[in-house]
Order: C-alpha cells, then structure tokens, then sequence
C-alpha cells in the first residue's frame, strides 16, 4: 500500500536502450550486467508485486510469456540450466530474472548471486547484437 | 538427455519428513534449512526440468499451485515480500524455491544466496509445528 516510488513505473528501470521486446503484459530488456551472457529482465507492465496478487488470466498470460522468452534464451545462449527467479526485494514491482547458466560459467552449480563479480557493461554496439540475436529467435 | 540419477525421482530428496502437501501436479516439503522461517520447496512430481518442456496446461496448472502456496506462505509467515525461484542448476528436476522474506530478515533486499550463514534444522517437533501452521491455511 506505501511502496516507495517505483522506478520500473517511472520508466527509469530497465535503462530504455536495453530493451528487447513487448511480449504483451511484459517487456522484455537485457540486463546491464552481462557478466552472465544473455541474462534478461521480464518487466510485468503494471505495477504489483507478488504473482498472487495478479487475476488468473493475468498471471497465466504472464507465465506464457516468461516461458516463451526462455525458451529462446536457452537457444539463443546454449544453456544448460535456465534460472529463473522473481525477487523483489529492492524493486517490489513484478520481474523475472531469466538467467543462462552455461557449461563454463564460472560457477554453473552456484545461484548468480554467489559468483563476485565487476559488473560487466556492454558497448551499445554490443547491447545491439546480443538484443538482435535474441530478437531473431522471438 | 544424460541428466545424472535424479534423486528427487528416487524419493530421496527432499526429505519424507518435510511433506507438507500434495497440491496436484507438485508436492511441497519444508525446506530442511529453516534459517528463512517458512522456506518451502514445491517439487513437480513427474521429471522436467525446464518450464518451456512441459505442456501449457501443465505449466499453467503448476503455476497455479506456486502461486496459491505461495499466497499461503506469505500470509503464515507475514512475508514483506516473497520470493520465487526456479534453478535446478544442481537438481535439474523442476522445483522451486518459495521464501518468506520478513521485516526482521537479516537482509531483507538481498537474495538468500547473499547471507551466509549455519543451516538451521529444526527438531522434528518444530517441524511439525510448522508444517501444521501452513496446511491449516491451505
């Protein structure tokens, strides 16, 4: 009921030149850490924040659409495991981390929040391609 | 194609005394690390292990069955937030993670991954307890 202003709302997050798709109640952006290549933000248009709180047809048009987005960063990356994971703990406004675990990721038994790391930033040259990429499976 | 034996097929993981319920297409067991009081693993019963594998009336039913754990979870442990994960990346059997984040968390913002610390193993009398708090509302 008081949620602190909400950035994703505002349009602040994700940052707007990473942005992939509208797969309908979603959006689709690349994540601005690419230290774990492909790992994809799910941005629920609206504002809520747990998946109990959405109507039915909602939340399964939702799931529809994390499945679908998946799916194509499975290929799109070659994974071996996709994570997926609904947290909002800092932002309580409904994502999906969907996240390709690799054969050499540095830690491809670990959750991504175990492995330190610096950040790694995309040129927008890059942030281009990967998103092409993606988008050519979608 | 070549997953390793599945011990969540072979009955062996989570452990029998953590059930809590049968739900449909899951069950749900206390997870045996109750450091986050209430974290539930929901285990889908038959072997999957990505979410785009399955049928969409699977899907669909599965993610019924998260979301009204869930809810049931939020409101026994009066979560300030829940949070959702899908990883598998050591158990590739669908399963998810469902935790009761709370005001008095010791890291409320961060991932689980994040806050090192002992496991906690409840005495079976406490898991008792705790699993009749969650079923009483389920």
């Amino acid at each position: 009921m008081s949620d602190p202003p909400c950035d994703a709302c505002a349009g602040v997050w994700p940052p707007a030149d990473h942005f992939i798709a509208d797969l309908g109640l979603s959006l689709a952006y690349l994540h601005d850490d690419q230290f774990f290549p492909g790992w994809t933000v799910l941005l629920f248009k609206r504002h809520a924040t747990e998946l109990f709180h959405l109507a039915p047809t909602e939340r399964i048009q939702l799931m529809e659409e994390v499945s679908r987005l998946t799916k194509v960063l499975a290929e799109t990356f070659q994974a071996r495991k996709m994570n997926y994971e609904l947290l909002g703990n800092q932002r309580p406004h409904i994502h999906w981390h969907l996240i390709p675990r690799l054969d050499h990721d540095p830690a491809p038994l670990e959750p991504v929040w175990r492995v330190p790391h610096d950040r790694i930033a995309l040129s927008p040259e890059q942030v281009g391609t990967t998103i092409s990429l993606i988008k050519k499976q979608l």
